[in-house]
């Protein structure tokens, strides 16, 4: 039998209370407010993402990986600012009272997440309303004051940086949708398996904080992909950029692809989701961040330089083409 | 000719960046992540409130008043906890790209609003999703270290109270609707526009911050209507309480009204929206609280007392009776 939610009271004190049992400033979530304390010597860095279900989710994905998908999503802004991660403020809509399995492995995916990101949840609003279910979470994490990593500050000469490989969510994506294109990808069950993690289940690069703290000028996630977030941030910095189309970072299954269809590169250079971070630092931090890097496990790769000519140029072995800051657009 | 918005960027950098101008921490909102920098000695009041086309705001209401009630239902809680504002994060969702018109007034609204209550865009997020225009802000205050007037403050023995008059957006949205129930109200023009722009154009009590943080042991706003609120009051205490029916603060053509329609008392014990606050405070400080509400032409009137004995009593001059916490639900 299929049992559903019966009043906003039930769905905060059974399901989203316990996720803020460890906070005391959310008062059990009996309060509409919540009291935070900063640390002292701190800045906070708040950030805010939506994700909506047909639109940055399937409404039949896992209720564990939508809730852990909402809170990562997010706490990526925070790794790209080197933050701690403390608390986040959550707003749920649903078109309908939801289930309680829903809500059971929904909250578990968060408490996942909760615990593999050390946050916790402070507060937030819940809401019958058409469309699709949707999670907006503003997330709140703390830095040493004056330690700020925005787009801004990056300057021309800047070796660019990104963690990991990028594209794998974009092709975990038309994995999990079965796209036309992508049913004859030559990929093990592993591979593919492990592409759509990609898309399901983001991994926020906390580990990075201390390379970004340290080396970085300017850092940002790459959540509509890289060449729009790479426009972005030159756009902020009032420069340009110029990419190595050889040195974009590919998992071994994508780069075994993009032997033999080129359009690959460019799913990698568009494809959104990833959350890997972009970052520059001087060019002669370059080793420094490398040994960094490899101390720690974390993949990083230079893939280009930062230039006072504006605009995103990308170099390939046939030439010099611009390329377009093209990416995810809601409108 | 009706233009619409045709990207993110331009909505983001027409209409929203100059709502955030006077913030350096929002980096013109050309960054994922705001900077914030709490005031030494202070701690953050946080909340989130989210209104949606249709469930909280008419379709067709002004531009302006949605953008002003967006923010004010936010700022509505950080008054109730006596915060000096600071800043918010919004997340936008669209079932379509909006009008240029449609942007220009809205935010004009913001613009209002945050003049009137001293508080600044620091970031959010925007996206294209079926579904109902929704706007969900979370508010970020301050208050002194130590000084929280949460719900689970309050104790037997308490006086409650509550500023301005209850029932007036009921009211009001009944008018809104045309409610075959209202449309023979004996309300002058101005009557009925008053209470119509009480439930499009709420008035965050901000101005209570000093009673609030001298005299009050717990406060809250008064969102989904006296009876329910106070419910969740007396549930956080672990108390509960009696309420004076002839006590409750009346507007002239409200009490004018009740005088021949008994149940006009049931809209303002059950009606959301009016965004008034209830406190509680030592019953001894009355006259203080009386005097110093005066002196700022604030109205405020003891309603009741919290009791030792659970639940909520409504004491008439018929007698006593239970009062049922009801009041908003979405579920």
């Amino acid at each position: 039998m299929i049992r559903h939610v019966t009043s906003e009271a039930e769905l905060i004190s059974v399901y989203l209370a316990p996720l803020a049992k460890q906070n005391a400033g959310a008062f059990e979530l009996t309060d509409d407010c919540a009291i935070f304390s900063p640390s002292p010597g701190t800045e906070l860095v708040v950030t805010t993402d939506a994700i909506a279900a047909g639109v940055h989710f399937f409404p039949d994905d896992a209720p564990e990986d939508i809730g852990w998908k909402a809170l990562a999503v997010n706490v990526s802004d925070l790794a790209a600012k080197a933050a701690t991660p403390r608390a986040y403020q959550m707003a749920l809509s649903f078109p309908q009272a939801p289930t309680h399995e829903f809500m059971q492995r929904f909250a578990s995916g968060l408490a996942q997440a909760q615990s593999a990101f050390g946050i916790v949840l402070s507060g937030g609003d819940t809401d019958q309303r058409p469309g699709p279910m949707t999670i907006t979470i503003t997330a709140i994490g703390e830095i040493p004051t004056g330690l700020r990593r925005t787009r801004d500050r990056a300057s021309p000469g800047d070796a660019i940086f990104v963690t990991g490989t990028v594209g794998d969510a974009a092709g975990g994506l038309k994995l999990r949708r079965d796209d036309a294109d992508a049913r004859n990808w030559p990929f093990s069950d592993d591979e593919r398996t492990g592409l759509i993690a990609r898309y399901l289940r983001p991994e926020p690069r906390l580990a990075a904080a201390g390379i970004i703290r340290h080396h970085a000028t300017a850092a940002m996630d790459l959540s509509d992909g890289l060449a729009k977030d790479l426009g972005r941030l030159t756009t902020a910095a009032r420069a340009g950029a110029i990419i190595d189309s050889t040195r974009i970072p590919l998992s071994p299954p994508l780069k075994r692809l993009a032997a033999t269809i080129p359009e690959i590169l460019e799913l990698a250079l568009t494809g959104g989701d990833d959350y890997e971070l972009l970052f520059t630092a001087r060019p002669e931090n370059e080793p420094v961040i490398a040994t960094a890097a490899s101390a720690i496990g974390l993949k990083v790769t230079r893939v280009g330089t930062m230039s006072s000519e504006r605009g995103l140029r990308l170099s390939t072995p046939a030439g010099e083409r611009p390329m377009q800051p093209k990416g995810w657009d809601h409108f």
